[in-house]
């Protein structure tokens, strides 16, 4: 990676009593995480907090201050409990009033549902100054206010405002990766994992080991910016491995 | 709940740039948080952090002083980047050691796998002070220091771990949850969930939508550590549903 390159950060703050109660498993981490390495941006840090607004807020404060973006997920529907709209305001210290684009699409959409009552009307509420992020599939849409993003907490509502906002965020070089898989106990090779990142400045290499067919193995997980470093950190490991007497697996196993 | 129940909270540190790359979805949030239900603990915050010492020192000293119990999972395995022994006992102000049970066991486990190397004795170390977790599954244990409960990240294992501390933490009342499903969009019944939460002091109401069968839905858990209060919060709650014309499946859809 060149010294000049800027790394572009985000934070993540998941909202929801579910997510803390172990009844819902999050998929919004992962899918987040994977969206933003293609628009060369590094997920830095995740909180997930409940539906109370003095978490909410203090963990949007500490997460939009120290990163480039901070998104949120979940608590922006239409019950009770969806308060996330109304913590983002307090953070930001803003007010909180009815957009009228995303009236009209709730209007438009509620049109042959039964009509736009107050509940689904809360939908159309931003944190004053916030611009909508379109969601073809159930209207209610995110908001972007700052560098702040509200997201749904529904993994596929979520994925259509990523979709939405792909290419619309700037961003570094993409953080590349690189898999090589072995079977062998990480512990007989952890000295070559060693010095081989040590060698290779600019380079991580991750190791995540895994029993299976009776056997243990591990995937190492070379990432880099820089292309021609990657390679070249990925041919040592290959090699050092090679030497070892072990049989790896491009792509891992 | 009586007033003069406690309750009881933990907050978790996930540590690892697989998380936080979207490489590995994480299965421990969903599995430490239904344990500590069962062990009547709250799950009050949850923060992922990457493989470095500054990022994991910050998240266990914020979390450690405002909850009953933190635990961390992963970076406790025998390569470079398992650095949680270290960041633990930087935030405690403490050293690190090699604990001789825990030196005693990895010796026993890998007679018969190679040996003990200098690699695989990092998995003996400890903060100064620490107590060990059996791990029937690979021999090196989780760490308990204080307050603070190192734990494995690949999910078996932890579970390992997890299963040698069921019924060793002081808890509270467990946290009781009840579903009521609902063919309905939630925003129709927003106005009831929000009154019926508000008539019942010390009970929670969590609206869940979904999409399925091309239809909308709802899920409603009505969360409480008084069982008495939780029944009459989700009888009346059916009530209003009934009262509404719409049918409701006890224990959710």
């Amino acid at each position: 990676m060149a010294s000049s390159d800027k790394i572009w950060t985000a934070g993540l703050v998941v909202i929801g009593d579910e997510i803390l109660s172990g009844r819902t498993h999050d998929k919004n981490i992962a899918q987040l995480a994977s969206w933003l390495q293609v628009q060369g941006i590094r997920l830095a840090e995740v909180r997930v907090v409940p539906d109370v607004l003095e978490a909410i807020v203090e963990a949007v404060n500490a997460l939009r201050a120290r990163n480039d973006y901070l998104f949120t997920t979940g608590g922006i529907g239409p019950t009770h409990d969806d308060i996330t709209v109304d913590a983002v305001a307090a953070a930001l210290g803003v007010g909180v009033s009815i957009h009228p684009d995303a009236r009209a699409v709730l209007e438009e959409y509620y049109a042959s549902r039964g009509g736009l009552n107050d509940a689904r009307l809360r939908m159309a509420r931003v944190p004053e100054g916030g611009e909508l992020i379109p969601n073809r599939m159930s209207a209610a849409p995110g908001i972007k206010t700052g560098n702040v993003y509200l997201l749904a907490g529904v993994p596929h509502i979520c994925a259509q405002m990523l979709d939405a906002l792909t290419g619309q965020l700037e961003g570094g070089s993409p953080l590349l990766s690189e898999t090589v898989g072995c079977w062998v106990p990480e512990s007989e090779v952890a000295d070559l994992l060693r010095e081989v990142e040590k060698a290779h400045d600019g380079c991580q290499i991750g190791s995540y080991p895994f029993f299976r067919e009776g056997k243990t193995g591990a995937n190492f997980v070379v990432r880099s910016t820089d292309a021609g470093l990657l390679k070249s950190c990925v041919d040592t490991l290959c090699e050092g491995l090679g030497e070892l007497g072990r049989d790896f697996t491009p792509g891992g196993i």
